[in-house]
Order: structure tokens, then sequence, then C-alpha cells
């Protein structure tokens, strides 16, 4: 059987899950892959212990793309520095590559898809979004046949895991964090998680394939749930709805909506169903209407076993354009901006008690601009908080509104975007 | 651009689909696929008017396989007869075959496998199981750094749709296949649909490709949804549990559990809430736990749909064997007999009303032989309906303890089996 050798950059969570797959399920593998994989080589910032000592150590990673006996380098280090460099020394090298790295990939994949078709190489990334959802084959290899019209996704687990949580036991955003901290469910750093920053990473990869253009991280909307409120949670409860962090993607011919915020779905929508570290990925597509997949989005076997695929799909000499068309047909998309959205909103309020029992609320508030759909009240003492669920506005209008209520009336203001699947 | 020529064998709805997709969608495809997909001839009982006259017809399906101008077959006409002819003198002829044909490849599935390896041919079956859901390309190849360890599936949207119609209703089999008949969601002769054949067949082709092994059409045990009575979903929904028609796989390491049979499931369970026409594959994987995937299970330009990334699959030179490893590697599975399941059991029987209010009902009835977790009951005059929920049992104490009741006090007795996915 022909041997695949393969350069590990990275020994932490997802590197340990690639390296037990290959040694414990050697033997499947041997059936589906056409042929041997086996890992000669790791970089890490330290050796580790569960390393079987036959394999070579390097502590730069990039010595594995210069490395004559390595056939593939795995990338699961993260970062966008030597990350960046390790991938372009190994495709200029000659090698095969398969990373993890979302940040990577959607901020450099432009020129990471032209590099990669001059020199005929490949690149893996299944393990980038979502997990142990194959929606990085699906929408290359499967969703070919169909224009993706919308995608609506859960791609964050530890965002999804806090949401949860508070929505469970009705608990505030930072106790929330600490707990999920302590189980393991969210990094010592989660600036990357709950600032929406790492699913907008991922959404850039998906919208990239869906609308066969250039990567556009950084040119649209992203708001985290870092200021998600346990009253927030509460008010979206008794309208009927969950909060989630979702990242958007609508194709309007013209011009693409795409964003990532956390959004209020009604509790019967399916997406809103997708509770804890889960994540799923809703897509409507010209063809085949809605469909939906559902799976965990991390952990060292789930991330580790996306990683393998990808390196089973080297083996059985089967391959794709980066984004699923050649790099030199990638557009750029024209993305419109967050203000111009059409949708209905969640409003949320402080209103002084007083004032507020003289008069029909909604109007002396909004007066004819914005139109409420239902409404939810929670005596707080001096203040009523306030949940209005509004029709379908334009964001400016929304926007502008809030600016201008009357601050007598109104002590506080804020609000969160409303989705509506039809799933 | 490098063209392929395409026969399409059946011109009825699937192959109006391809049809139009190919027609509508050559923009999309053009950037997709790496060879244009072109229809150069057909075949079908009779010519269709939809038909550009450009294209060559055939009234015999086999004279495409034996037509040098084409290098695909689509064969999207059913049946395992002329489909087989033609599959085998289009591999024998060296062009590619695709089809939606899950009858042909569940019933000789083994030795096309041999076949078309011996030819170095290449078939594609996503079309086959699940419509819009690339499960046959998931399982192929991106479940394969995994072992499959549990299938739980909705395959047939036909049955889908009619008991949840009886669920939201209440309403008979009989009545409510008739009005699904005049909707178009069953066929005129249903019987394939809700005698569970057609979603044994899919279950073949899953279960094959999950276990490596040889497909196993009519080895195990099938039931469809045809004896299922209003009161029947009456009584599960007062349990808490709807009623699905399930295809089930569980790898038992030295054996393997696979059915097809109308099964209660938890109302929380996200299986459960698969509603009306929609498929669902729900799998259990050794290194990535729980994951489900939902779309629609039929349609003209949702199986078209299908069955056009298989030609762009083609089109890229993607390929995979057939079963997803080499045809000599597929072992036989050795199914378990129903009888050996263990498992809950949903228990319903009618109970005359005067011995039954004398006593322990469940104890009266069961002894100590099955032990009832939950119970409900409902009063219709003279007798007392009963539906029994049971802690877990082998079905073949079950089936005997019914066998031996006391035919005074219980009138009438059936089961149906409980399946709980934790997912």
């Amino acid at each position: 059987m022909k041997k695949i050798r393969i350069g590990l950059a990275g020994l932490g969570v997802v590197g340990k899950g690639v390296y037990d797959i290959l040694k414990k399920d050697a033997k499947i593998l041997s059936l589906k892959s056409q042929a041997e994989l086996e890992i000669v080589a790791a970089s890490a910032r330290s050796k580790k212990d569960f390393l079987d000592p036959k394999i070579k150590f390097y502590s730069n990673a990039i010595d594995l793309a210069n490395d004559p006996e390595i056939d593939v380098v795995v990338e699961v280090m993260g970062g966008t520095s030597l990350a960046k460099d390790l991938l372009e020394n190994s495709i200029r090298n000659g090698k095969k590559f398969v990373t993890a790295n979302k940040a990577l990939l959607a901020e450099h994949g432009a020129e990471i898809a032209k590099l990669v078709e001059k020199y005929d190489g490949h690149i893996g990334f299944e393990a980038s979004t979502a997990g142990a959802n194959p929606i990085i084959k699906s929408y290359k290899e499967s969703f070919t046949s169909s224009e993706i019209l919308e995608i609506y996704a859960i791609l964050n687990g530890t965002c999804n895991f806090i949401l949860t949580k508070m929505s469970d036991e009705g608990s505030d955003f930072a106790e929330t964090l600490k707990e999920a901290q302590k189980l393991g469910y969210a990094e010592a750093d989660p600036e990357l998680d709950i600032k929406g920053i790492d699913a907008a990473h991922k959404l850039t990869i998906l919208a990239a394939i869906a609308g066969s253009t250039n990567p556009n991280f950084k040119k649209f909307y992203v708001e985290g749930i870092d200021k998600i409120s346990a009253s927030d949670v509460r008010l979206a409860d008794e309208l009927g709805y969950k909060i989630k962090l979702l990242a958007i993607y609508k194709n309007r011919g013209d011009r693409v909506e795409q964003a990532v915020y956390p959004a209020l779905v009604k509790k019967s929508e399916k997406i809103s169903q997708v509770d804890g570290p889960f994540n799923a990925i809703l897509t409507l597509t010209s063809n085949a209407s809605w469909s939906m997949m559902i799976g965990r989005g991390a952990g060292s076997l789930t991330t580790g076993s996306a990683i393998v695929s990808d390196l089973v799909d080297i083996a059985n000499n089967r391959k794709t354009y980066l984004f699923g068309v050649k790099a030199d047909e990638l557009k750029n998309a024209k993305i419109s901006d967050i203000s111009q959205r059409v949708g209905k909103y969640f409003i949320k309020l402080k209103v002084d008690k007083i004032l507020a029992q003289k008069t029909n609320l909604a109007e002396a508030i909004f007066g004819t601009k914005i139109k409420i759909e239902k409404a939810f009240f929670l005596d707080e003492g001096e203040e009523i908080l306030c949940g209005f669920l509004t029709e379908e506005h334009c964001e400016e209008d929304v926007v502008k509104t809030l600016q201008n209520l009357d601050s007598n009336l109104v002590k506080f203001s804020k609000f969160l975007r409303v989705e509506e699947t039809k799933f």
C-alpha cells in the first residue's frame, strides 16, 4: 500500500485528536483510504509525552515544509502569521496541506486560492468550519447543482453553550462565561468567540463557497454576545423566542446580506432548538429548498476526525478548487450595509412608570414610525422594562427612532434583530 | 471546455428535473463543473413535449448504452430489470452511470460493485437516498475517519407525511393515505412506500456504506405503517411520543441490528420533530458523536439536483468505490433477528372494563414478566383502551407474553417498538 507521510504542526487538543485517530482507527482507515496515513514528523512549542519517540520533532514548524520526507502538512497550530508561512512554504514545496485554521482562510483566502492553483496543490479545510458537520465538502461538492440562496448558521459552540445556559438558568452573561470556562467550553481568552469573530471567520468561508466569491472578512457587520443580558433572554422568552448567535448570508442577486449577530429566533424554528455546544447550518438552495446539518462544533476527536477525512480525500485523489471554483472566477461580493437590513426587531426599553401609565405606551414611545407586533412588560419598581417585537422595518429607521426617543419617558434603549427562517 | 455527453433514461418527474436544472442552471454549472454537461439523447416509453427536438430519442433505453456518442448514462426510470441491463451494458461499454434507483443498488449492489471495478467505471447514486441530503457522499467521503455506530433515519417522505398528518389531525391511516395521494405525496400504487420497502432499500445502501458490507436487502426485518391506527397515534401522543417510520442500524461489533419499522420516539428528540415530507438521518459515529441531516426527501428539482451534483463529480474526476471500499473488502454483515431486539415497547390492549376494575390492571395483565414504566387509558364504553410503555425487554419475551394473555380480560393486543436516540 502506498504511504502518505504526514507532518503534524501543532500538538494541542486538535493535534492530539488527529494523532489518536490515526493510531486507534488504523484498521478502519486502511479500508477507506487508498494509502497508509503515517505521521512521520511533528512540531510544537514543546515536545509532548504522547508522541511516539520514533516521530521526528521540530521546534520550528517551517522545518516541516522543508522536509523532503513529508507529503502532507497538517496545520493545527492556529494563528495567521506562522501558519501562513507554513502553508505557503508547504504548497511551494509541492506538499499537500490540511488545516483547521478558519482565520487563515478567511483573512488570506483569495491569495491562498491563487497560490494553491499555481502549484497545482491541494488544501483540505473541513475542520475549519462547524466541526463534525461535513459542510465544506457538501457546499463544494454536493450543493453544486443549486444556487445557495440563504444560510443561517450556529457556528460557535462556546456562544451557543453560553446562550443555552443563560436561557435555561436565567443567569447573566458574565457568570455564565465563567462557568463555561470552568467546564472547558470557553477559552481562557474568550474574545474571539464571544465577540463573534470566530463565527465571522467561518461565515466568510461558507459565503465564499456559496457565492463563488473571494473571502470578505472584515467587510461585514459582526456583533458578539457579550452585551446580551439575562433580561434580554427573559423578554425574548416571554415573546416566544430564543436568542442565538447567527451567522447569516442572503444572496439578493445584485448584492449580498452577510453578518454575524445575536438574533431572536422563534422557539418553534428548528435552528432555535439547537442547544449547547452543537453547531448547525441551515441552507436554502434554489433546487432543493431547505436543508440542515447539526453536529458537534468542536472537540479533540470531532475536529480531529474532520482533519483525517481530508487526509483520506488526499489518499483517494479527490480534490476540488479551494472555494469550489477556479481562483480567477471568484468575484467580489457586494455586501450591503447593515443599516439597510429590512426585518423585524426586538426593542428593549426602560420606561418611567408614572409617565407610562398615562397613555398608550407603544404609541407614546414610537409614534407612528415603528409598528409593534407584540409586547411584554416587566414591572421593575420605578420603571417598566418593555420588550417590543416590531413588524418589518429598515434598520436605519429603527436606529433613528431609538436615537430620538423622549428622554423623560425612556431611560434606556437597545435593540436586537429578529430572524425568521421558515424551517 | 470539455464536454460530457449525457444519455437520459427516463423522462418522468425526476428526468424532467434533471433536464430543467441542466438548462436553467447552465451558468452556475459552468462555474462548478470542469466539463460542460449536455443531454444528447434520451429514452422513455414515449417522447415528451418538453424535450428539445435536437436531442436524439430512443424508445429502447439499452440503445443509450450502445451509443458511442454518450459518455454518461443517467438512469431515472426505476425498476430493477431494464435498469439493471442498462447499467451493466453502460459500464461494460465504458460509460459512467448516475442513478436514483435505490432498489437496483439495494438488491444487486454486491454484483454491481464488482462489475464497476472490473471496468474501472463509476456510478453516482446520491439521488437514491434521502433526496436533498448529501448523505451518500458524506458517508462515503466524510465519515471515513470514524466508525458509524448507529443510524436512525426517516427515509420515506410519503410515510412521514402520512404519520405527521395522522398526528396533527387525529385521522386514520386509510383516509390520510387517500389525501396524500390527492396532494401528490403518495403514489397511486403506494405499496412500496407504506410497506416500508422503499425505506428498506435506502437503509440497505446506507448500512452497506456504514459497515463496509455487501448490501443485504431481504435479510432484515421490515414493517410498514399500514397497520398504524388513529388510536396508536393518540395513545403514543398521550404518553409523550410520536410515531415515525424509522430505518435503524446499530453496529454491535460482532453483529448488526438493522430494521425498518414504525417506532415511538419521544417528542423532545430531534428526529421526532422532523415532519411532513422531510427526510432525516441521525448518525452516531465513534469520533464525532451525534450528527443529523434534514432535508426534502423527494421532488423533481430536489432529486434532480442530487443527480446533477453526481454529474459535476464526474466532470471534476472525483470518485470513490461504490460502497466506499473495494468490492472484495466488503464483508457480509451478521444481522441479528428482530426477536433478539432489546429495548422498550409500546403495548396497546383492549381490556374488559368490568374485569379490569377489580384489580391492579398492569399486574393482572402482565404478571411480573413485563415491567411497565408508564400507562394511559381511554374509556371506550365496555372496554378500556390501554397504552403501556414498558421498560427494556427482549422482543421474544414481549411476543410470548402477549400470546399468553388471559383472553377473558384482554380482547385485543398489539405492540410497537420504542427508540431512544439520545439526540
